[in-house]
Order: structure tokens, then sequence, then C-alpha cells
């Protein structure tokens, strides 16, 4: 290949069978295209707390150092059993990112991106270059930049499973936590659009407002005295029998259950000591708190939770669903799907400790932004 | 209404406002029996957990003491949320029994029971006497004593809805915990029958022998310092993916959860930082333990725990689905379904504070039956 993009620096992660974490830069060759494949520069890769899972495994990040070039972290002996799969195989990281296509294979559909800025999804995105095939590739539209477009997948995506889930499994209304992330803040646009009653769940008067500014109506933060009460007076408002949940560990999916059983009850004529016959469901689709989730069982036996996973969701709405979801995706880049960072950073700066102390924290609202052509 | 049966003893459960359990014994009035219905002399009656919840509501039975004839304990604060659709309403309690038609309408149906031995559903069993519809009734065998009988619904259909489940949910094998109670026994035989492969948990090396003396292969003692691999071998090599847990709290479910994931994973030729994409259900279905259940999410996000109860059901399976297994349970009465108990005991002695602590405990493999003709 002639301009540059012949090989180019990527990302691994690697565990070792002694039990260490090794992180590090590589220099690899960019395959040669297929016919329909494109070759994209990678311009923007945001971290997702998703990414970091991949990137650091089970590792114990307050071990972390550097050793040359490449930084090294301790893995518990308790957290190796789960590591097994992975061992001694050096794996590229980042799930979606976007930028422009430099080169392209024979085929029309492939040829006619060039110059294009596209989002991409399929993993090995803190890499310079990317080969992937030009039907999965979203073109951006003419007025987005490669930042714009960087979280095309991941977020809006589960953000709309969210509301096609409430639908295909007969909820009307919905609670969310962590609520002023990045997604959360995609789901309150959403809602708004389609008519979704949405309760929002926050940990600080901060994040409360960054919601209501943007037109949440039901807003309530954990952190506060009247949480449960809060709690339980939105979801009986909104009938919510569905939640998402990304926080995880300690109480508060079972705080959640406990509030759609009291607004469950309340509308109850006679006693069931089995609790009400209403579905209430929480699913756990990430794990801000890495800490247990406690149940406090108090709501009966009609209840669930559960974890969420985006892909095999994606399975259930089938092909037609998810183009319909990638339409509106496109269609709504810049306003409901618009993504907001904190820092944008170098592939050399995911390696400086202290610059990876602070996107591991997976602060609510935090995000980082990669441009691995920096 | 000419011999005796006019009116009869029953149990109340009363929580007043106050936050008083209060249990006695009242004078009823026996209802006139429809044209369709019988009277039936209730011999015996079991006390199942389900039971203990409506009799005891949310009280702390630390605190029980007589007044006169009645039992008090205080609600605390906590649990009266719970309470409050059932507050100052006398409450007759008892799931199931069996005993002897004294009387019936004039409908042939109804008549032709006369007499006979005949299991029965749906509360108020704590009595002299029930009057039910005789459609409603199950008829017991000849050979079959009314304790034989009183335990023909609750343990046998939630045993036979494990099967069931486990296969309109697609899994192979089951994982089952205190699985040495008279309802586990039932699960160890039908299993076996059936030639569906049956994980054990029990929590003594006693426990665990009565199980294998029954014939069950996979039998792992929780107590044991080899409890994990043990279990882990066991779901390897049943496969089983769904588990029915009776202990609700502590860490079991998510220990199976566990075991099923390393299953999985061993199983796996790719890693995956998700876990596995095998769904891997636990379903509570009691609550021995009332502490809160922790789930320590080491095993990816396709993971369900949710309640199970077997009303709802009994609804998925349709009207036919529960004459089918009905029918089973009539037929394998004395076998498959054949229930042990501690000790019989009278109505009075529901209210006497020794044998209350004593059935309140709640140990596996022992039961109690109430004999209200006594």
């Amino acid at each position: 290949m002639a301009d540059g993009h012949g090989e180019g620096l990527q990302l691994r992660s690697l565990i070792t069978r002694e039990g260490e974490l090794q992180l590090s830069l590589v220099k690899v060759p960019t395959p040669e295209p297929g016919p329909e494949d494109i070759v994209v520069r990678i311009e923007a890769t945001p971290i997702n707390p998703s990414d970091i899972g991949l990137l650091f495994g089970a590792a114990d990040m307050k071990s972390a150092q550097r050793k040359g070039e490449t930084v090294v972290a301790r893995v518990p002996e308790a957290g190796m059993r789960a590591m097994a799969p992975r061992l001694d195989e050096s794996m590229p990281v980042g799930n979606e990112g976007a930028g422009t296509v430099v080169a392209a294979g024979s085929s029309p559909a492939a040829q006619a991106l060039i110059g294009k800025k596209v989002a991409i999804l399929g993993g090995a995105m803190y890499a310079q270059y990317r080969v992937v095939s030009a039907a999965s590739a979203l073109p951006l539209p003419p007025d987005a930049s490669a930042a714009d477009g960087a979280s095309c997948f991941v977020n809006p995506l589960t953000a709309l499973s969210m509301v096609e889930c409430m639908r295909l499994e007969n909820h009307s209304a919905i609670v969310h936590t962590a609520a002023a992330s990045n997604l959360g803040q995609m789901l309150v646009k959403i809602c708004l659009k389609d008519g979704v009653p949405l309760v929002n769940i926050v940990r600080s008067a901060e994040q409360a407002k960054i919601l209501t500014d943007i037109g949440a109506k039901y807003v309530v933060d954990s952190t506060s005295p009247n949480f449960m009460a809060g709690l339980i007076a939105a979801v009986t408002e909104t009938g919510a029998t569905i939640a998402f949940d990304a926080i995880g560990g300690g109480k508060l999916a079972s705080q959640i259950l406990s509030a759609m059983e009291a607004a469950a009850v309340s509308k109850m004529t006679a006693y069931s000591r089995y609790g009400s016959s209403v579905l209430k469901q929480v699913y756990i689709y990430g794990s801000l708190d890495n800490s247990p989730t406690e149940l406090i069982r108090s709501y009966g036996l009609t209840w669930s939770v559960s974890g969420f996973l985006l892909t095999p969701f994606l399975g259930r709405i089938g092909q037609e669903g998810v183009m319909r979801l990638r339409k509106r995706v496109v269609d709504e880049l810049k306003t409901t799907f618009a993504s907001h960072y904190t820092q944008e950073i170098s592939l050399r700066d995911m390696l400086d400790l202290d610059i990876l102390a602070a996107y591991n924290r997976r602060a609510t609202g935090e995000k980082y932004l990669v441009n691995p052509s920096l």
C-alpha cells in the first residue's frame, strides 16, 4: 500500500498464565482489503465501560505500573478462573469508532466510500487503521465529524434497545439508573420523543440538573434522604415495571423492585402473601459498582433480575429491527445521539498511568475519546 | 345441618394496624354447600413454608407469647409496609389438605363423593370443616389415608412444574437446593423416572445420604470444603443451566450461576468478555434463608435470577397440562409423591409456643401435619 496506511499502531491487552496483565502498543500490518472491504483511518473511538472489561480483565489496576513502554498489573488469584479462555492471547480492544475511508476493495460499494467518513463496529478500534466490510459501515452525514460518529453503535443502540425491550416484554414505562450518563441522556431524549414515561435515578443534584435541563420529568437522587419515597411516587405515577441498571452492585436493583412492588400493592384490592402478580423486571447491563448485587426479597415472587447484553437483544428484534434502529441513529446523530467527551487522548495516552486511572474511574458523565491518528 | 359439622374451629391470623400479630382459634359456622359443593372434614393438612408466610406475616416470632388462648407477636416497623393490604383482616390459613366428605350438595357429582376421602386446595384448611366445589377435589385411591393425600398439590405440583419448566425453557438438566426436603425427594424420583439429570445441593452428610439412598446420582454438600469443585463437576457433566432454589438468601444462587458459567466457559473455543452465551437461570421459589440474595456477578451477562411461583406457572401450561400433572400425582401418590411428617399435631397444638417454634424452624426434612379432627 502506498499512502502510509500499510501499517499502524494497535493497542493490545494480554493476560499471562502467571497472572500479569500487559498493555502495549504494537505495530501491525494493515490487512489487504478484500473486494467488499474498506480501510478506515480511525480518528475517534470512545472508551466505553464495556471496553474497559476487555482492556483490564480481572486485573487490579491499583497495582498498575510502567515497565518501559508497557503497562503491567497483577490479576488476583480469584479473578483468574474467569480469565482462563483469554490467557496468553494478545487481544486488540475497542468496540466502535469512526474515521475516514483511505482505501477500498474493487467493488463499487466499497470504492464509493473512499474519502467518506464512516462509523464502524467490531473490535480492534484502538488502532490507527481498521479493515471492515463496506456493508457494515455506517456512512456519516456530510456535516458530521469523526468525533460525532465515534459512538454510533454501543450507546445509541443500547438506549434504543431498552425502549424496544420494554415494548417487546409488555411494559409501558422505564426506570433507568446512572441516568445522567451519555447513554442516559440519549434515553431521556428518545423517551421524550416517543412518549415513554422514564424514571431517572441519579447520584447527585448536579446530575439531576443535567437531566431536568434536557426535559426529564422524573428524576430521583439516590443520595437524597427522600429517595425511596420519591422513587415509589415516580414508579406509581408512571407504572414502570422494567428497569435498566448500569450500577449492578449494592441494593439499588432491589430498591427498584421494592418501589415497583409498593406501587403494585397500592393498586391491589385483596392481600396475597406472594405479593403482586405484576412482573417486575430489572436488567443489569453494566457494573459501575463491582460489589455484589444484594436482593432483599420483600417483593413477592413475581420478579426477575437478569443480565442485559446488546448483541443477543438485537438478535431478538431481527435484521429488520436492527436496520430501523441504525437509520434512526444516523437521522438523529447530532441531536438525540450526541455524545459529550471529557477529553480527547491519543493511543499513547491510554498507557499513561494518570490518564488510565482517570478513564478507569468510569464516573457518570465522564467519557474519554481516543484519537489514534494523533 | 345434622351430624355435627354445622360449625367448627378455624385458625385465624390477624395483624393489627398497631403492629401486633394475633393467632387464634375461632368457632365458625360451616357454609351451606351449593348444589355442586362438598363439605370436607379436614383430617390432615401440612404446614408448608408457604403457609408460614401467611400465618406469621412479617412478625418477629421470637417475641411470641400467649395472652389467654391467643398467641401474640410484634411486627417490626420495617415489615409493616408489606403487610398494608392485610391489616386488621382476620385471615384463615392453610393451602391444602385432605379428609372425608361428610355432606354434599344436590348434584350427582357432589353426592357421589359422600363418604369418600379427597384432597383439596384453596386456603382455610387449618379448620375442622371446609366447603369446596366437587370438581376441584381430587378423590384419593381407596387404599390412601387422609395423611397420604394431605400434600397432594403444593409439593407434587411444584416438583412436577420444575421439570415442565425445564422443558418449556429449553434446558436439559436441573440443579435443586435444599434437595433433601419432601419436595426434593419427589423431584429425585421424578427425574429418575423421566431420565432428567438432577444435581442435588444439600447442607449435611445426613441429607446427602437420604438422597443417595433413593437413587440420586449427583449430590453435593454445600458445607463441604470441596463444594464448588464438586458443583462445577456435576454441572459440567449434566449440562444443567436451570436451577430451583428454596434457600433464597446468601451466596448460593450466585455460586450456582458461577458453576454453570465455569461449565459453559470450559466448552468455549473463543474468549468473550461478556461471558458465555448460554442462558443461566436460577428460580428462587422459597426463602428458607430470609437474608439478602448476594449475586457476585462473575458470570457474564447471560443470566437471570427470578422468583418462581406455582400458580402463574400452571397458567403457562394451561388446563390440559394441569390435569396431566394432577393425574400423575394420584397415580404415584404412595411412591413418587409420598410425604414424610415429623409429627402430627392438633389445631390447638399450632398455638403452643414450643410446637410453634419447632414448625417455624422450617428445617429441611422436618415437616408437621395438622389433624384438625383431633
